[in-house]
């Protein structure tokens, strides 16, 4: 068993489909959107069925807003774009998982969301594996 | 002054213009998105100049956090929506704010995100107060 991975969680298929495993947080599994339209990262918290942010204890609340804000530091600094957004939705994918996107003026679809937005473009296998790299350099500067 | 309002901050224009206060909470105007077609509140923490949740103090995040799932179970609670939909993204306003939306399966743009989805519809005045009524009544209940 991976650290971190709680017996009963199994990651929802349509984000393991979309999007690479980077690294273990303390109550996340963060991943990496294979989109090079956008540099964007998923947090997804290991706990199974939960899909409402509130729906998490008061600890793991805690625990999610601090790694969300560190990955959201840490991809602001890295790709020094111009605005981080980040979203919970779930009207797809129902399982709990938060979205933390590099945006910058004049990318697909500025200055609306990236949810919707046209059709995912995967990374060449090499862009990926290095945006990744740096990713885990950037985090580990952090933590 | 209010309560709870800082010196130094002023409510970014665009946000005052398309949404109302609803009440205060500890560190965030709670404000209702004036648009009719989803239930839809906004959070904006009351400190000057930032435009990133990682830019608030750590005990601001915390405290952010907390407001925001907060109001997102007791919307959720109020309106019996299919999922809660939250977001802070800030490409077009930068003053830092939370979106919390209540998003009903068929409703308009679902399964997409409500921003910058088709025009702002206001409500008639009887129903925004009517609705204000109820979720002010409904915070109450979990404050």
């Amino acid at each position: 068993m991976l650290p971190g991975h709680q017996p009963g969680f199994e990651l929802d298929r349509r984000l393991d489909a979309d999007s690479v495993p980077l690294m273990w947080l303390g109550l996340c599994e963060l991943r990496l959107m294979d989109d090079r339209r956008w540099p964007w990262l998923i947090l997804v918290p290991q706990r199974p069925g939960i899909a409402e942010m509130h729906d998490l204890t008061p600890l793991d609340q805690a625990m999610l807003t601090f790694e969300t804000n560190l990955v959201a530091q840490a991809l602001k600094i890295e790709t020094a774009c111009t605005k981080i957004n980040t979203g919970a939705l779930g009207n797809v994918v129902r399982q709990l998982h938060v979205h933390v996107v590099a945006r910058n003026i004049g990318d697909p679809g500025w200055p609306g969301p990236v949810w919707g937005y046209g059709v995912r473009e995967p990374y060449r296998t090499e862009d990926r594996h290095a945006f990744a790299d740096r990713m885990r350099s950037a985090l580990a500067t952090q933590t």
